[in-house]
């Protein structure tokens, strides 16, 4: 099969039909396909798009590039919350215990950090001795027994969007709706789900700033998902600052851990709380949001839902002291108090720049084989909005050395603006997204 | 230096400054930047575009990637002829050898045929032992005593440029005018040349058929050359059917040592003449058009330019006889004529069909490392607008074998339409671009 003449109708804004993505991506995984070829094809679909039929079949077409998890025989709905990524954002720390111990199987493939934005498996990792890396036939096991399982995407699933994906990251492809759609839900296609929660970030430190495509990335995959019956809902939440206080990786495995034991920060619990209540009723086990919510707080402050992560981390290798004990994750040998410059109103706390702080500190990566160190980070405990008097505390940097103290105090210069006023940050949850179309959020 | 962020600033339609071009096709001809990244890029340009100054830049980039023909040191005038390629398109042959025996220096660098157009290279091989493939160093000391060397590009000329085009070719990226233009460009100046002619073709069996198309190519490669100091005179001429009668190699090269003497067919001579007053008029060895066709007229008929042809084959290791008994080349052992299948008007003798036939015969390439076969291809004396009788000789075809033969009748059905009536074809040579505009072509 021959490449070029796909990508000459591509770039002329013609249609690939199923069976051929089907081919196409079949060998591109294979290794018959270049990458060169495939770097122009999807260069010429970031110009040209894809319909919702050519979206699905590559969708398709990805999924059936490896294994899936076959969960079908078990009873439970099982439901999975994808974000689009963002900076403290903790929420799958937080919410797939909190699910699962509420009787919904939660099989959640998640990712690594990037550039700014942290990843669920990196901060799992600052758990001492917890595996990431289990197989499906592993995964399935714990399933079946636990509920809930916490894994990456494993080489036997979707091998062809994880190839493209590398290779879209290295062309300047990524930002392209329906290849970030189908990337993602050939995923989570293959995790047998019975429903799906997104969480669309918006605002200058998402993947996708504009509102507007972050409306567009969720109409894209709740069709993705309805032509799959796997239904899927979307919140468009903000992302213009941190989502709760600690940015790094163990850091915010402490934080997920006290706001499972009912300390979490505001704004995080509201996000959690939004995201769970979509969860449980896509799962059918709650009457409403408020029915939700109730259970979710039961559960938070009965101390079963801590009481499960413990499980969560014990069968999956890691040291389940860490949450009675927080004190066991990595820490770091370094910290100081970062103070307000000046008396004012804290005008922005601005993730792409508390992110790349965690770069310089060295919890995060540039490039896909970076490592990291988990016990570095921030807690900004300063929101937008804030009147603070100079010299007041407004963050606390943890870093490896003196030189990442003072990487980190630049960084949190540059991300902390205080001035004598400022605007007031996007709304928290914006909007609703669902097949029947896209409406204001409200948490009643 | 990362290829990345110079995809992303022309994907998103920036422009690439002068020394990051020069970098990237640096790093791209040193092997340091991948493939897959200039495929994208490649992808982007087609979609984005090159601005005049950096289709100069890439231009020059590729240029400098590789050595140069320095021939400053021959106070001769140097000029060459370029066309974009057609079938039966076999001026070069006649072009080089008529203009350099005027005393005009032609440092000629030609392709191999690829698709259904041919290649000067291919058919000058089938002369027996001619060489193309001269080092730089050969072809400045056959410069220096004779005038002319036909020779091939090179591993020394222009290598960023080779390993372009070869990725273009398999990503869908080759119909891009800055990046034809750049192609071609970054070779021709890389001959030392003092002015340049191109024929640009247009019509069905045109690289580009439409006609704006062919303009706007004229158009950047008078703007390249204007810009690195080789005036640039172009003609758009016809490629709606064939030009000249034989089509192949072999064939091709004995009608073009018919026409040096004298005994050309007239369309072959009216644009071979048209180019070659060009090239005379940007060498200033002549007065005016009507001086430089009477010293090419003179040229043919004293036998002076056959006479230079046999020197320039024997400098390059062919054997001078074939000037004089065409019968040493080549010759396929089936020959079968072609006739009307009914009485009527030829509508059309179809290029690209003609093209396919010579590569159904084993004399084309569909990809770049076929071998070709040089006796077989065709000699087709119907022209479009001919009134024939049903059973009227309108082609010979030259073949290998019976298939061949067979092969041969069934793409001559298709390419020789005889119907009731039929369209006036194409001018010949429509138009005359120069720096100062464009204008419609005649011959006074």
């Amino acid at each position: 099969m021959l490449a070029r003449p796909l990508i000459e109708r591509k770039r002329d804004g013609g249609r690939i039909g199923s069976g051929e993505w089907r081919q196409l991506m079949a060998a591109y995984a294979a290794g018959d396909i270049p990458d060169y070829q495939m770097a122009a094809l999807a260069m010429a679909i970031y110009f040209r798009g894809l319909d919702r039929a050519e979206t699905g079949a590559l969708t398709d077409a990805m999924l059936r590039s490896g294994a899936t998890l076959e969960l079908a025989h078990l009873t439970k709905p099982r439901l999975d919350k994808h974000s689009t990524g963002g900076v403290g954002d903790k929420v799958s720390l937080v919410l797939a215990p909190l699910i699962a111990c509420l009787g919904v199987a939660v099989p959640m493939m998640s990712g690594r950090g990037l550039g700014h934005t942290g990843g669920t498996l990196d901060k799992l990792e600052s758990i001492p001795g917890f595996r990431t890396g289990l197989s499906l036939a592993e995964a399935t096991q714990q399933l079946e027994e636990l509920g809930c399982a916490l894994i990456g995407q494993t080489g036997e699933i979707a091998p062809a969007d994880r190839k493209l994906y590398a290779l879209r990251d290295a062309t300047g492809t990524v930002e392209s709706i329906p290849l970030i759609a189908a990337s993602i839900m050939s995923k989570k296609l293959a995790e047998g789900l019975t429903g799906l929660v997104l969480d669309v970030k918006f605002g200058s430190g998402a993947f996708l700033p504009a509102q507007e495509r972050g409306l567009e990335l969720a109409r894209t995959m709740i069709e993705l998902g309805a032509d799959h019956g796997c239904p899927v809902i979307a919140l468009l939440t903000a992302m213009d600052r941190p989502l709760g206080r600690a940015c790094g990786n163990a850091v915010e495995v402490e934080e997920s851990i006290m706001a499972l034991k009912g300390e979490g920060p505001p704004d995080l619990m509201r996000v959690t709380y939004a995201l769970g209540a979509e969860m449980l009723l896509l799962a059918g086990t709650v009457r409403d949001r408020d029915d939700a919510r109730r259970r979710m707080e039961v559960a938070i402050s009965s101390g079963r839902a801590a009481e499960y992560l413990q499980r969560l981390i014990q069968a999956q290798g890691g040291d389940p002291r860490v949450v009675d004990d927080p004190g066991l994750l990595p820490e770091a040998p370094e910290c100081d108090v970062y103070v307000a410059p000046r008396a004012g109103v804290v005008a922005c706390v601005e993730p792409r720049a508390v992110g790349h702080g965690i770069i310089a500190l060295g919890g995060g990566r540039t490039r896909v084989e970076d490592v990291i160190d988990p016990a570095v980070g921030f807690v900004i405990t300063a929101r937008p909005g804030d009147v603070v008097k100079a010299g007041e505390p407004l963050a606390t940097i943890y870093a490896r050395d003196e030189a990442g103290l003072a990487a980190g105090r630049e960084a949190l210069t540059r991300a902390i603006v205080v001035a004598d006023d400022a605007e007031p940050p996007l709304p928290l949850i914006a909007y609703r997204i669902t097949e029947a179309g896209v409406e204001a959020y409200t948490d009643g």
